[in-house]
């Protein structure tokens, strides 16, 4: 069992609350901490322009702090470990990105998040604060069959959504207009994870699944959610080979389609390793006459320090391009290099 | 024993082409890799300027292959796994890197890296390179006693070498200030690690060094380098407050410094630990009236999957300041924000 049961921790039941204090001091030119748990820009969004909020648990970092300011998200609301924030929190958190424009709440498809975004929209219409929508996102292929996307989990490929989304919002879009513009991007993005071992859990300090040595799992969720079985591990080469057909074949990808890929490192895997695996996606894409317009590979949305990956693939057109390569300083996603140029 | 020895590669003796192959692919707009194992900028500096080349073994991923671009690094030297590269290999990478301005050798201090950098000088005096320096960089206060910094080793906190003077060398810099540039951030920088398990090495598949779960080592180096003996595993508060004095003490940090600050993660340290642990060093360095201009926390240069991590300070001036502020792209250290301001 290759899990490291000790972390650098204090008292568990403070893990969340030094986390952010330390976050937020690291990286006090771009956020700071309000109450209730919340995370915001260090400069709030000039006013009339769409709020974007995204509560989630901790124990994905650097998802979702590293998400938020400039080109980004506004607001986002930090929840225990592995654990959606509760309805009144996210309703502090909707406030608290309201600009006069109109707020979005995204929602990364898990059961609690929903109901209680759900339950915030709620709150928010009795309290009368009517400017407010929610839209679900997902992207992970192995929790629901094709034809069935709306019952998928949100893994790592949200990440497309945070950055195009939030560079659309800089601008003066309508919450219906942003809200599409969401819906676009999740419905073009598809990832596959696959997991290589566990992790601990910082609170309770035990294994939070089991897993030997030497075995493997495609289609694991954030939070070891079962995928699609076991089976030995296999090659870097392989383990692509295996992964890339199903993800091309549930978007219908066609030669000519542009694409960013995102190599999302679950914890403790390699870069080195991670390389090698780009490798081989980036031959077989070519092969298949699509063809990848960025790539970004790193920890992004972890699992603690799972050994794992996941791919992740969003087709591509003009707009969401520029959107790409719009400007963006969050702590974990800086974008645009104006003086080089 | 909390190691994962099954790694996704394909074969081991492929490994390292096979990463800067797909390493080139991935971040094509920022690198090119050239013959030798050289891994080039996408576009070459303007000429007359210091070029700057760096070489070291694979294996600690990002570095150094994600300090090479603009702003940074011009060419990194790409050795095997944990070996420093030999010195014809080094000479073609000075080649690579010489614009007219002459070229600095940048040596992260290890007994290898050193000699082939020492043969790689001679190698250019015999074929009548003559503008070309060599620097030895080092920043581990665990390897060698205060009065014999010489003799220690290059670990994390060269990265604000590699900032620093790449930024240093986009003007006009000659290359006799480009080497006291280097050899001033040097002066100023201190690093102490600490790990907290081992990890394997994917050419052998074997654990590089025996740690029990649950055990601690401080100064330990970027290879299992013996540091300052085993001990039980602390909590987060406790374990910075053993590394920060010696820190301290070693330069003589006063109160009204101001250091820019590194918490590189060793491989599978987890962000959440990270940030608890930035929290209470920059509590501590508050206390001793250290003022942080900036820090930066996540994998900048690591043992592979080894749990632990590094506390690298930099003292700086005004100079530095801007010198860390200046625009940079790497694929793995982005500065610079235009269009945001």
């Amino acid at each position: 069992m290759s899990v490291r049961l000790h972390k650098l921790i204090n008292r568990p039941e403070d893990l969340v609350d030094e986390m952010l204090e330390g976050f937020c001091a690291a990286y006090s030119d771009i956020v700071r901490c309000g109450g209730d748990r919340l995370l915001l820009r260090a400069r709030a969004k000039a006013p009339g322009k769409v709020g974007l909020v995204m509560g989630g648990g901790s124990g994905h970092e650097p998802a979702m702090l590293g998400w938020v300011g400039e080109g980004l998200l506004d607001v986002n609301v930090v929840g225990e470990l592995f654990a959606a924030p509760g309805p009144e929190q996210m309703l502090a958190g909707i406030r608290a990105a309201d600009n006069g424009g109109g707020v979005l709440i995204c929602v990364s498809h898990h059961a609690g998040d929903r109901l209680n975004a759900e339950l915030a929209l709620d709150l928010c219409e009795a309290e009368g604060l009517d400017n407010v929508d929610m839209v679900l996102l997902y992207d992970d292929i192995s929790s629901a069959p094709k034809g069935r996307e709306p019952e998928r989990r949100g893994t790592a490929g949200l990440f497309f959504v945070w950055k195009l989304l939030g560079a659309f919002c800089e601008g003066d879009a309508a919450l219906a207009s942003a809200k599409a513009l969401a819906e676009k991007v999740r419905d073009n993005t598809r990832s596959l994870a696959v997991s290589l071992s566990s992790c601990a859990s910082p609170i309770s300090g035990e294994v939070m699944f089991e897993m030997a040595d030497g075995e493997m799992e495609i289609g694991m969720g954030l939070h070891g959610e079962m995928g699609m079985g076991r089976r030995k591990a296999l090659s870097a080469d392989a383990t692509v080979d295996l992964m890339l057909p199903p993800l091309l074949e549930d978007l219908t990808y066609q030669a000519g389609d542009e694409v960013l890929v995102l190599l999302n490192n679950s914890g403790s895997l390699t870069l080195m390793e991670l390389f090698i695996l780009y490798r081989r996606a980036a031959a077989k894409l070519a092969e298949a006459g699509i063809s990848v317009y960025r790539s970004w590979i790193g920890p992004y949305a972890t699992t603690q320090e799972m050994a794992g990956f996941a791919l992740s693939l969003c087709r591509v057109d003009a707009q969401m391009k520029a959107l790409w390569d719009a400007p963006a300083n969050g702590a974990y996603m800086k974008q645009s290099l104006g003086g080089l140029d």
